[in-house]
């Protein structure tokens, strides 16, 4: 039988962490005291999986890995996520470090349509790094916000994509949206010759982000994002399998709410529902992730994992021009670099301050292309 | 015009709060530098929002209130959360500690659609605190779940539920769960004269979720179970509003994940989506929630607030049946006390031991009710 393998760190000194693994064991499982579990010979034979190992990390924790039963967690993402990390969210000393699918249930994902191979060939770029930028503040009229989004088609952005908070606004309507800036990027495209992708955020009810994607699709953006963790991780999946034609940007808003480790969420959980490139917060940013988990984070989307695709790391969050030398050599050329606000501050002179940070992506050749996990040959 | 007032607890020491407050400000508002912002005068006049209040807490963090403008949040659900706690939840120093709607933006929400006094109706229970047990564990053959549905009936219980675990598996797929479940309720309503609920589990893809709430509802169940933090609270809120026709019990399952008070995400979040019983770990059992928090979250749940129906608070988690009168007396009268393994525990005398809870309910009187918010008279 293949059990879905999954470790909890559990804040506990070493002698109470048995006891509390094994409360985590069950609560993931059959949820009653074990003598009443194992009255049933099926549930005793199949449901109650397994503590493997218990590793005392150096702080006073430890890492405790279990198996779970797979038959209880294969139906659908909302089950998945509840045999993952259900009830055990509600231990405070408990939070999710890693987890690892059987190759039976991982078979149920498809994983990035696109992933990194996809979204070079979509855009003619096979090796330099990739650049992204945002329409944003929200709550500019329509036209301010495709003057911004001609500079930046003209500067040479690949991505051209929403701002998280732009949605169904009557300042700016989804629809008139879609239709100025995917005729903007078309219209530059075919003066320069260079694809550039205008990808629009998809938020509402589930009826409506239904609607938005495939009216965007009709008008023939080249990418759509969406915030798995807002509209939920079971509609996300469902969107993706089943009415996406086109790469799926993820964004991570309402993400770090979690006490879920970030690569095990960004990288491993969003990567095998179908992200094609994931958003993360950078370090030396506005947020306080350090380089060492933004490196995980790169490394787990970009890893080699059975047929699900790698996925593109997209670094954010503050990042300015300047950095981008120092980030194509920290993150390698399968990156894709999103730098907003310090383009947008450059005010009149928006056009030649995207230039430069398109230039600069395109001059640098990282020191060695093996970072965080991939070569530059791989899946291209 | 009116904001959406948000409160976030920051860890930072008093001399440090105030930029990390603005940070928040913008982050949540147009997440540019303000500067940029500010240029366009729309935007300026309605979209960057205001600090209102920054109050020091004993160990050395505050509370930053602060108004967001509700032109951004008002849309729908996802793009509420996003405005709510999007980004915020991505700095680490940052949870969400309340917020409260203005009024034209709470009144797009219908909260509860039965509420305490829905349910009662329904039951024909005008006063005693109700009780509920769960139907697991799961892997159970239909046949014994049915047998332990039918004792929890003639026991007396008030809402039979399914456990959380309990989707659409080959071993209890759910149409024959609902069918045979059902059906034992009836046949045991028949012959008490008393009402009990039974109350199936939803869990799935989106499509799944909704033919499982029209199956059921054609069957005749009084209530249904949704987990929203595991389907999405977008699509929890559309199914609650579009869909449903009965009461909505809420299981917390993957709501401990979050960095956001209890009180705020089940009492008030799930309460505005239209919970009309919200479960929560309750305090002594395998959880570690105080009983202060567990006050605060029945009070969350029941007190007064503009046209939004107050909801039963469902204490469980490892509760005991010895411990019915001191959670009655705690909670008081407009409580559902939920008891699972503890009466499962009682093996062939399940039946008795599920009278002996019914009955310890029933013969506590509480001794005051105006426990944690909430009169008795009350929306009854």
């Amino acid at each position: 039988m293949a059990f879905l393998q999954v470790t909890f760190r559990i804040e506990a000194p070493a002698d109470e962490a048995q006891a509390v693994a094994e409360s985590v064991l069950l609560e993931q499982t059959v949820e009653t005291p074990a003598e009443v579990a194992e009255r049933d010979p099926y549930v005793r034979e199949h449901m109650m999986g397994k503590i493997t190992k218990i590793v005392p990390v150096s702080d006073g924790a430890v890492l405790a890995t279990m198996d779970l039963p797979t038959v209880t967690a294969s139906l659908d993402v909302a089950q998945f996520l509840n045999v993952l990390f259900g009830n055990a969210s509600l231990h405070e000393r408990v939070s999710l470090e890693s987890f690892d699918p059987p190759d039976d249930l991982l078979a149920a994902y498809p994983g990035p349509q696109f992933g990194i191979g996809g979204i070079r060939e979509r855009l003619g770029v096979p090796v330099r790094p990739l650049t992204c930028s945002a329409l944003k503040p929200v709550g500019l009229p329509l036209p301010k916000l495709g003057e911004i989004c001609r500079a930046f088609a003209m500067g040479g952005i690949d991505i051209i994509k929403d701002d998280h908070y732009l949605a169904d606004h009557p300042f700016t309507p989804f629809r008139q949206r879609v239709d100025a800036c995917q005729e903007i990027v078309q219209e530059v495209s075919a003066q320069t010759g260079r694809t550039t992708i205008y990808c629009p955020n998809l938020s509402g009810t589930p009826d409506t982000v239904r609607r938005q994607m495939e009216y965007a699709q009709e008008r023939g953006v080249g990418a759509v994002m969406m915030a798995p963790m807002l509209l939920g991780l079971p509609l996300f999946a469902e969107l993706v399998r089943s009415h996406s034609e086109v790469p799926v940007l993820v964004h991570p808003s309402f993400a770090g709410s979690t006490r879920i480790r970030p690569d095990t969420l960004l990288g491993r959980l969003f990567r095998m529902l179908g992200g094609d490139a994931i958003i993360f917060a950078n370090y030396g940013g506005r947020f306080s992730y350090s380089a060492e988990t933004c490196a995980g984070l790169a490394r787990a989307m970009r890893s080699s994992w059975q047929h699900i695709r790698p996925a593109f790391p997209v670094p954010a969050g503050g990042m300015t021009v300047e950095r981008a030398p120092e980030l194509v050599n920290f993150f390698g050329n399968d990156t894709i670099l999103l730098v907003g606000g310090s383009l947008l501050a450059a005010g009149d002179a928006l056009l030649e301050r995207t230039r430069a940070f398109t230039d600069a992506v395109a001059s640098t050749v990282p020191a060695a292309d093996d970072q965080h996990g991939r070569t530059q040959a791989q899946d291209i």
